[in-house]
């Protein structure tokens, strides 16, 4: 909640005149009409369930990515490991399951930063963690069906150049890699 | 494109079996049936055009911010100007357009990167710019019927710490700021 000129807007205050569903699945559409600053607006929602990152910080100075095929880009993509809060889960507990089945590892973990991947039209919420104090699990990774995961280990150093010089290209990565840096040196 | 243990997939390589369309609008939804790994795979896709996201700096080390009502997060959040790129129009046109419809400036463009905002789900690939040598343009914003938009200038340095303190809760303005403030002191 933000003040904008000393008027205040929250969901509360937005006056929703009508919500229709228009496609369920594990991303839906829905076709809101509210009104704002006294105008009627119609717009589509993607309603996707909230979601957690994780930097597993291995030997002080490495993180484990995750690179796998991602058929919306239609590219294989690096990335930090992520995945949908399940119903039922607090973000912590899909935190450590991802952690679990993506890389087989477990770990403690501290919260850093919350943030939306797409606010314009996504209500994709993702909880970002730092996993610090590693042990691997001899557990076989238990993927989802589309899932086709690698796991890779890099600096940290590394990894930063690559985003800032375009060679990794999900938004989350970079913004989770470039906050950590900065946390942890704080 | 990424080398994976020696297998390389694009899109080229992966057997896209049936694909269809669930709903059209100003975000659509498919849904694709494909083969990875000699397993069938069917999964929802939501189609977003490309986008373009501008950090315009001003007198050297300000950045001009957009805040507004985003009713997928139900909240009014502080970000980088962005938009979509519209038909026929190159990433750079986009861009020139969106800073002057949003903001009320023009300026020179410089691509610094590009980034998919939810590589698991969506297709939208942003492609994100610095802007400078900025100048006013005397005319009113041509906006969106759901664009509330009240420009606000930042100071780059109070801005990263909003990124870092969980103020600023927009993805890609946190990697855009931070990436951003890495490649100008190269």
């Amino acid at each position: 909640m933000i003040s904008v000129k000393n008027k205040i807007y929250d969901r509360k205050q937005i006056s929703v005149l009508s919500t229709k569903k228009i496609y369920s699945g594990e991303v839906s559409i829905r076709v809101d009409r509210f009104r704002l600053n006294n105008k009627t607006i119609e717009k589509e929602i993607v309603e996707h369930p909230p979601s957690i990152g994780l930097i597993p910080v291995i030997d002080g100075t490495c993180i484990l990515f995750v690179t796998q095929y991602r058929h919306a880009a239609g590219r294989t993509m690096l990335e930090i490991p992520a995945g949908k809060i399940e119903k039922g889960e607090s973000p912590k507990q899909a935190a450590l399951r991802e952690m679990r089945e993506e890389i087989g590892y477990t770990g403690k973990l501290s919260p850093i930063l919350q943030w939306y991947l797409a606010p314009g039209y996504d209500t994709e919420l993702m909880y970002v963690f730092v996993a610090t104090d590693l042990q691997k699990i001899n557990k076989k990774q238990n993927l989802d069906d589309d899932e086709n995961i690698k796991v890779k280990r890099m600096k940290l150093t590394t990894a930063i150049k690559k985003c800032v010089s375009g060679e990794i290209k999900d938004c989350k990565t970079i913004a989770a890699l470039l906050a950590y840096e900065r946390i942890k040196s704080r």
